[in-house]
C-alpha cells in the first residue's frame, strides 16, 4: 500500500537459490520410478501415507544432524496463532507423529510408505537442492529385527525394480548397538559424553568422504579442510580412537567373520554383544531369502548420521564409478538409508514404540541411471502436430487430432498465431513431435494430406522457403484423408523399432 | 537452549489446524484419479511441469481475492538471506514465471499441465483445508480463444476421465470483456473506479451462494449476513445496480439467444462487442466438436473471482444433489475454474504473453464422487497375510509370501509380537486381508496349511479361543502346502466376483 504511488518494478522470473524446475520427460521418468517402487512397497503389504507438507515444530523436533544451524536445517514460520510451523524435512518424523496420533486406529504392526518432497534449508550446492524427493517404507510396532531384514529385501527388490541392476548395488548393514557397545568398552557412555559421542558418530559417517587419517583426526583434535576452515575434533585419547577405528575397519570377507571380530570388540558389553546377534539374525534371515553377499554385506563403517537411530542401521550404495562435474570419476555413493529408531514414537505418547524404515533419494536415484545412461530422454516423443495453415478450419485439424487420440496418439493442433509453414514445423521439430500433418487449401479441396516423418526428415524446418520446395523432400508423402491414421501408425511403428 | 534443564514437554501429535492426513485407499484413489486426468492432458498435447513449492513473494504477486489479509492467504517467510519466500497458492502464478523465466528455450504455445498441493493461508472450515491438490493444464502463449475453447474441450475428457458421468456436469463459460463492456456501459471503467469494480465482481462471484437480492445488496450499500457481519457494498447507484443484475441474469435457453441478448447489454462499447465475439467463436467450435448444451453452456452470470482474467472464464459444476453436513440436499458446485490471463507474464518480461487455463480442484472432484457414491472404499483389499505362529519359521513364512508376490497377490508375513491366533486374525481383519493363511507346528509337520477366507468367515477373530475351535468354521480349509497359491487365487476370484 505504501509503495503504490511508486513505479512498478519488475519482479524477476526466478526461483529462489537451490529449487529448479522438473520439465517434461523429467517429470514423467520420475513418476514412473516413484510408482514402480511403490507398487513393490504395496505388494509387500505397506500401505501409502500422505502428510501434509507443514507440521508443528514441536512434532518435527530437532534430528537433523546439521546442529550448527538456527533452525536446524528446516523451513520454519508462525502461523496466524503465533504457532511455529515448519515443512517436513523427512517422511519419518510425520510418521511418527501419525503412529501417535491413530495408535488406537492403525493397525499393529504398521507398514507404510509415502512418497513426496521434503525440504531442507541448507546451503544448495551443485545437484543438492533445497526441495528433494524421498520414497519411504516402514513398520511401526514390532521390536524383532526380521522387520529391519524385511526392509533390507525390501529395498533390494525396490531399487531394481526402479531399474539399477542388482550388480550395480550393495546394500550394507550395521547395528548402534553394536556401536554403544564399543562407546562402553571406550569409556564413552556416560551421560557428560553425549556431545562427544554425537561428534564422534557424525566423524565415523565421514570415512567415505575423509578416509581413515581424517576421521582419526576428528575423533582426536580436529581437522583442518582444504579450504583452511578448522572442524573441532571428539577429543578422544588414543586408545579410545584405536578401539574406534578398530570398530570401523572391522569388515571381513564375509559376514560370520565380520561378526566374530566385532564379537572381540565389543567385550563384556550386553548392548555390544546383543547387537552382534542382532546382525547375525538379520543375515540369516536374508540369506535364506536369497538376499547375501555381494548384494547384502555386514559392515561396521556405516553409522548414519542421525541420532534417533537404537538398532540396525542400513544403506544402499550404487558401486559403479560416474564421472562427476570436474570430469573425475568417482562411485556415485549413497541412494537409501534407514534404520531402526525404537525411540520416537515414545517422544508423543510416553511408550516406547519400536519402528524401522528406509528412505531412498529418488533424485539421487534418477541422477544415478542418466550417468549410467539408462535415462529415457533420447526416448521421449512429443505429440503429432496438426498444422494450423487455415485459420477458419480449426475444427476440422481438431477433427483429426481426435481420430488420433481416440487410437491412442498424442497429438495437438499449432494454436500459434500466423499461418507460415516454415515457423509451424519448426515448432513440430521443438515438440519432438514424431510427425506433422499439413492440410493447405490445395489438400483441403483435393480430401488429401501431406505428412511429414519429421525423425527421417533431416532438413531443418527452417530451410523450407514454401510448400513446394517442401513436398520435393523423400521423408514427405501424400495420402487420401481416410489414411491419415494408418500412415501416421506406420511412421510411429517404424520410429520405434530398433 | 534456554529450556535444556527443564523437565521434557511432550510434543502433540496433532497437525496445524487446517491440515490433514490421507491413508490407504483414499491416496490410492487420488493417484488414480491423478493419473487418468493427467493421461487426458498429456495425450492432448500437454506437457508436465514441476515447479517447487516455495517461490519468491514478488514472483507470485498478490492475486489472491482475500484482500483483507497481512500476506493475502498465502504462507510467507523470510529466507536466510532475509528474502521473502512463499508456499505456491496456485498453479498459475509459478507458470507465469516459468513462461517468463524460459521463454528462449519452450515452444510457443507452450502447453503444459502440473498437478500437486497448493497451499493458502486462510481460515479452514469442513472440507475447507489450508492444503489440498490441483491439477491444471494451460497453454501460454496464444491468443485465439480456439486455445480457451480447447481447454474447456479437454476439461470435459478431463472430467469423465476422472470418474464424472456426461450427465452430471456442466461447463459454463462468460467472458470478462463483455463484463467490462456492462461496466463501461454503467460508466464505471475509469481508473477510479478499480475498488468499486473489484467489489461488484467479487459481488457477482457469490451468486450461488448469496442469490441475486444478496448480490443486490453488495452492489448497493452493504449487506449484513446471517451473523449480523456487515460487507460493505460497491455504493453503486439504482441504474448501475440494474445493468449489472440484467447481465448476470442475461442468460437464456440457447446460446445464440445469450448472445444475442449480451449483444444489446453492451450497447456500443468495442470491448463488450468484441467479447460477445469471443464467446461466439468458442461456442461454434465448442459445437462443432460435439460439447454443446446442456454439457458447455454460455452462462453471464460466471465471472471468476480472480482480478487477473483478460478475457474468456470458465467453470465447471457438478448438476446432482447431494447431502451436506448438515443432511440438506444442496448442489456440489464448482470443481474446476479458469479462464485467459494475458497479463500475468507480462509482469515479469513487460511484453503481452497471451495465456489461458483450467484448474481442477481434484479433492474436492473426489469428495464429489464419495457422495455420489462412486467411492472405491469398499473395494479396498488388504494383503494375504501369512501368520506367524512359530517365531522360529519366519523365513518359510517368507517364502510363502514371495511366493504369492511371485504370482501378483499383495501379501506380507505378520510381523508383530506373540503368536496368539486371535490376535493375528484380528490384525488380518484390521488389514481388510481377504484371507489369512495359517501354518503351526502340526500343518509344517503334516505339510499342510489352513486357509482362512477373511470375507466369507464371519465370526469375529476376537471370539476365537483355540486352532481348534477354529477349524470347524466352514470358511477355513486345509489344503496341502503346494496348493496355497492356487487355493488363495480362488478364494480372491471368488471374492472379486459380483
Amino acid at each position: 500500500m505504501a509503495k503504490k504511488a511508486d513505479k512498478p518494478k519488475r519482479p524477476k522470473a526466478e526461483l529462489p537459490r537451490g529449487f529448479h524446475d522438473t520439465f517434461g520427460e523429467d517429470v514423467l521418468e520420475r513418476e514412473r520410478m516413484l510408482s514402480r517402487i511403490a507398487e513393490v512397497y504395496h505388494m509387500h503389504g505397506f500401505d501409502p501415507l500422505e502428510t501434509p507438507a507443514i507440521e508443528t515444530v514441536e512434532s518435527l523436533g530437532k534430528f537433523l544432524p546439521d546442529v550448527d544451524r538456527p533452525m536446524g536445517g528446516v523451513f520454519g514460520f508462525q502461523d496466524d496463532d503465533e504457532s511455529w510451523v515448519a515443512l517436513r524435512y523427512d517422511m519419518t518424523a510425520p510418521l511418527a507423529r501419525v503412529a501417535a496420533q491413530y495408535r488406537q486406529d492403525l493397525p499393529s504392526p504398521y507398514r507404510r510408505y509415502a512418497m513426496g518432497p521434503v525440504w531442507r534449508n541448507e546451503k544448495p550446492g551443485p545437484g543438492r537442492f533445497r526441495q528433494f524427493f524421498q520414497c519411504d517404507a516402514d513398520t511401526v510396532g514390532t521390536s524383532t529385527v526380521i522387520a529391519d531384514a524385511e526392509i533390507c529385501a525390501l529395498l533390494a527388490d525396490a531399487l531394481q525394480a526402479a531399474g539399477i541392476e542388482r550388480d550395480d548395488f550393495v546394500i550394507r548393514i550395521n547395528n548402534r548397538k553394536v556401536l554403544n557397545g564399543i562407546l562402553e568398552q571406550a569409556g564413552l557412555q556416560g551421560e557428560d559424553d553425549e556431545a562427544r559421542r554425537g561428534v564422534a558418530l557424525r566423524a565415523i559417517d565421514k570415512l567415505d568422504r575423509l578416509g581413515e587419517a581424517g576421521v582419526s583426526a576428528l575423533l582426536g583434535e580436529g581437522r583442518k579442510d582444504e579450504s583452511g576452515d578448522f572442524t573441532a575434533g571428539a577429543n578422544l585419547s588414543a586408545g579410545q580412537i584405536d578401539l574406534l577405528m578398530g570398530f570401523v575397519s572391522a569388515g571381513r570377507a564375509d559376514g560370520a567373520a565380520t561378526c566374530a571380530r566385532l564379537r572381540e570388540l565389543v567385550g563384556e558389553s550386553e548392548q555390544g554383544i546383543e547387537g552382534v546377534r542382532e546382525l547375525e539374525m538379520m543375515a540369516e534371515f536374508l540369506d535364506a531369502q536369497g538376499y547375501r553377499a555381494p548384494l547384502v554385506v555386514i559392515d561396521p563403517s556405516v553409522v548414519r548420521g542421525l541420532d534417533y537411530y537404537t538398532g540396525p542401521v542400513y544403506e544402499a550404495e550404487l558401486t559403479f564409478d560416474i564421472v562427476d562435474e570436474k570430469g573425475e570419476k568417482r562411485q556415485f555413493g549413497s541412494v537409501a538409508a534407514g534404520g531402526r529408531y525404537d525411540d520416537l514414537v515414545m517422544r508423543f505418547t510416553g511408550q516406547r514404540t519400536p519402528a524401522t524404515g528406509v528412505s531412498i533419494g529418488v533424485d539421487r536415484l534418477l541422477a544415478a541411471l542418466r550417468a549410467r545412461g539408462h535415462s529415457s530422454e533420447n526416448k521421449a516423443r512429443g505429440p503429432v502436430v496438426i498444422l494450423a495453415l487455415e485459420r477458419d478450419q480449426m475444427t476440422g485439424y481438431q477433427s483429426i487430432a481426435t481420430e488420433l487420440r481416440n487410437d491412442g496418439i498424442r497429438a495437438e493442433v499449432y494454436m500459434g498465431g500466423g499461418t507460415n509453414l516454415g515457423k509451424q514445423l519448426k515448432y513440430s521439430d521443438k515438440r519432438h513431435a514424431p510427425a506433422a500433418i499439413i492440410i493447405g487449401s490445395q489438400e483441403r479441396e483435393s480430401g488429401t494430406a501431406q505428412i511429414k516423418d519429421l525423425v527421417l526428415g533431416t532438413s531443418l524446418a527452417s530451410e523450407i522457403e514454401s510448400n513446394e520446395a517442401w513436398k520435393a523432400q523423400p521423408a514427405q508423402q501424400e495420402v487420401e484423408r481416410g489414411q491419415i491414421l494408418a500412415t501416421i501408425r506406420a511412421i510411429m511403428d517404424r520410429q520405434s523399432s530398433p
